[in-house]
């Protein structure tokens, strides 16, 4: 039997015209698009893994996948064989041929996320799919202070999903932080794993804290809540990107 | 008879959707859902006049328009009702009753457009609807000084749409220029008008200069020549912007 080559694939999508990445029976996900088209390059029907699930309207700039082939096309020559194959919305940004145990979900180490947030007095149309719109102007030094809060290790049970099987709720963060680029506010949050929805219902929450609703300290207290109830609500999808998953000694 | 008021009103829009900016027979217009969906809100059916026409794909922050009406709403309430009924990649971003004699068309003083190139190695999914994607990267400085050479009154028959009836070939440039803001490119001209596909067609030739396919002297005596055959192909639509319509004496 032919030894089969692992790969790696750095893929970067606009999520808005998707049931989110992952492979579902009765909507489209990014994974079945990009498994289906880039079979015909591989010559076989593909099984990839995902770094991470990301839901509907939110976007990748380094989503990560690996699969097995028999295939023999060089691996420097992917990105450009994909791109003829996969819609102009999915773009496979970087390849490797990786160690046969490497797996895209469980080899990583770290995963940064960005949240865009556009403050301006009227809706941008053109930016409607790519960032959270807010007309109120946001203390952007408070929602800082509050984001730096949640570095370093905590269980994040109090901005994990409200309807959603138990995952172990106890993740570190490495960096967090908000800072103003306006009209855009960018929040970002670099850590070793993140709960579902974690990352929008902390952005909520800051929001929160950036309209005066909430004070830093409350901030503090939702955190050590451990309980959904206390946070607010979940920001938008269509700000959220999933920036980055890094590897233990990448080359 | 009532008194009509004429409204003035400034829209944004996302071109991607829309079979350009012009009410069209088979084809869906931005500004034939502008007229519907107005129409709601000013209880009668809508006649606007366009400053200009925008193509497939071609966006606008600063597109204008004027109709004239017999109802009543406070016209400060105008942009928030009209977010009410317009779908999202449509909004209108500012409005206010002007003069019976003000033509959004005829009475504009100048305008003002933006292009923007994406020059990076890999295509940028979020940004293929609004950009031009060149890998290669081009020398700024040599198209900043080329795009200066069309400040000044003109005959800009080299630049026109090939097939396009006859229109005033000769305009006046204010501005003109290319600054880098990398990844993106961004050209800027500012004149008392343009032909059909002037701008695209500025900025395709422009980009040859960047690449070095064409040096600044060559883009002068194109420019000179008047023969569209000269210049190069037009850039796609979608990194086109209608930025701004000045008008005389604006309060």
């Amino acid at each position: 039997m032919q030894q089969e080559r692992n790969i790696k694939l750095t893929v970067a999508y606009d999520g808005t015209a998707y049931h989110g990445f992952q492979r579902q029976k009765n909507a489209l996900g990014i994974q079945e698009i990009i498994e289906t088209k880039l079979s015909r390059i591989f010559g076989h029907p593909l099984k990839t893994t995902g770094a991470g699930r990301t839901d509907t309207g939110v976007h990748a700039y380094g989503q990560t996948i690996n699969f097995y082939t028999s295939g023999t096309i060089p691996v420097q020559n992917i990105p450009q064989a994909a791109r003829s194959v996969l819609p102009p919305d999915i773009v496979i940004t970087a390849a490797e041929e990786v160690a046969p145990a490497f797996h895209a979900r469980r080899s990583a180490q770290s995963k940064v996320y960005l949240y865009h947030v556009l403050q301006t007095p009227v809706a941008d149309p053109l930016r409607r799919n790519y960032s959270w719109h807010i007309t109120q102007s946001l203390d952007v030094a408070k929602m800082n202070a509050a984001a730096c809060l949640i570095c370093g290790t905590h269980d994040f049970s109090a901005f994990r999903s409200a309807n959603r099987s138990p995952a172990k709720p106890v993740k570190t963060i490495f960096a967090a932080g908000c800072r103003s680029r306006l009209p855009l506010l960018e929040f970002y949050f670099w850590g070793d794993g993140f709960l579902y929805h974690m990352v929008r219902n902390l952005v909520g929450t800051l929001v929160d804290v950036g309209r005066g609703r909430l004070t830093t300290e409350q901030f503090a207290a939702v955190l050590a809540s451990r309980d959904r109830r206390q946070a607010g609500m979940a920001a938008p999808p269509q700000g959220l990107y999933l920036q980055e998953v890094r590897y233990e000694k990448e080359k």
